[in-house]
């Protein structure tokens, strides 16, 4: 057992091979026996580490910036990366005194290559979290490999309604009356690895795709800095079945 | 147009044609242009006249007998049907002194003579709801035709997750945080018509199958019984991206 009173601790107390397995969304989904022990996921540092990705203008990244003034929060911003130049969430992450790093595709032969590269690159960090904020490229299985249960994404729907790029304007076309964001642990698949937490969120009978949108955002910036702080704060477990539990 | 105040009148604003068109799953999914115009539909009496099909112990019909009771609601039931004998559904409706009629598929030749069959009883009871509340079978196309938009069933998820048999199960086994239940206008797809109303509710670290589900069908009973109420006083529409409107 690793002492949960240390400062810092080996990053991953499984073996990654079996941790692939568990998060395989495929073993699930063909109800497959799936013999890997549960992922225990421990926080390695206190205050925990985090390396957030974006593409955008970093919203929720800078929601992370101003919980984690707070030393109760339990968890601190350690560097900003992103797939582009010149964007707001860059910008913030400066503001802020944290460290960027930028990894674009087209600098790199492939997108393995780009793949392995921001892999090393976050490794450097010895991040406890990997949050995606709002970052538009897919993690290549290189980098999912070297984080197993530790790379979480946000995604403004219920999953597993309205995966994809356009969440709420699905949503609106289906006619659903709640729809809400999922906070998930990434894996190769498309908005389908286990689920961490959600919070529904009504459909207004006025709402056009820009009002729900944002309406989910509003509560998508909350679950993100709600649930990165419990699990900074007391680690998580992902068990053989995909279910989640924050402690 | 239609007197709002009369006591009587006719069933279908719509061609059924139309109607059935609107309806279709199919066009929604395949992004079909829809020429047919709003399903505006009311109640065609005062009070609403509801016809239930139940296939066991009938725990939504006793609700809707229940708020039937206060005037206020808006609508009564007139007749209690099943697809099987010897269901305590049956018996909640005699005991409270409405008429019941049993079709069952292995008394008609094949299931279009059924669904014929079943939908001549319901019709002359002239409703403006029908109720599918905890029936276990599909109504065919002939059935669903004659009453556009006025068949409606609840369903233990947020559609479109978890449609088919085993809702909270299949909840459970995917491990989503919140999950709900859905009130739809049935149409001939599962569980994949125009929503009328959703209510969310949470899934506890602790649940099994049988747990979730019935904290899911409180919800289910009291979302059924407020919309079934405001649909019977105020009438509601179908538009012909299939959003629903209860008014």
């Amino acid at each position: 057992m690793v002492g949960r009173e240390s400062a810092s601790r080996p990053l991953h107390t499984v073996r990654t091979d079996d941790a692939v397995r568990i998060l395989q969304p495929e073993s699930h989904r063909k109800g497959a026996a799936v013999v890997a022990s549960t992922l225990d996921l421990l926080p390695g540092h206190a205050p925990a580490r985090l390396v957030v990705l974006v593409s955008g203008s970093g919203t929720n990244l800078q929601a992370l910036l101003d919980a984690s003034r707070d030393p109760a929060y339990g968890a601190r911003v350690v560097a900003v990366g992103a797939d582009r130049d010149a964007i707001q969430g860059l910008a913030r992450a400066e503001g802020a005194g944290v460290p960027t790093f930028v990894h674009r595709v087209k600098d790199h032969p492939d997108r393995r290559a780009w793949d392995l590269a921001i892999r090393d690159t976050v490794a450097g960090y010895e991040p406890d979290l990997v949050v995606s904020a709002g970052f538009m490229k897919l993690l290549g299985p290189d980098f999912l490999a070297a984080f197993p249960g530790r790379v979480v994404n946000t995604h403004p729907a219920l999953l597993p309604s309205f995966p994809g790029m356009h969440a709420a304007r699905d949503a609106l076309a289906y006619g659903v009356k709640v729809t809400g964001c999922t906070l998930f642990a990434v894996t190769e698949g498309v908005d389908d690895g286990p689920v961490i937490a959600q919070s529904a969120v009504p459909v207004e009978a006025d709402d056009d795709e820009n009002s729900l949108h944002e309406r989910i955002k509003v509560a998508e910036r909350a679950l993100l800095v709600d649930y990165v702080g419990r699990m900074a704060r007391g680690g998580w477990t992902i068990d053989a079945e995909r279910k989640v539990t924050v402690k």
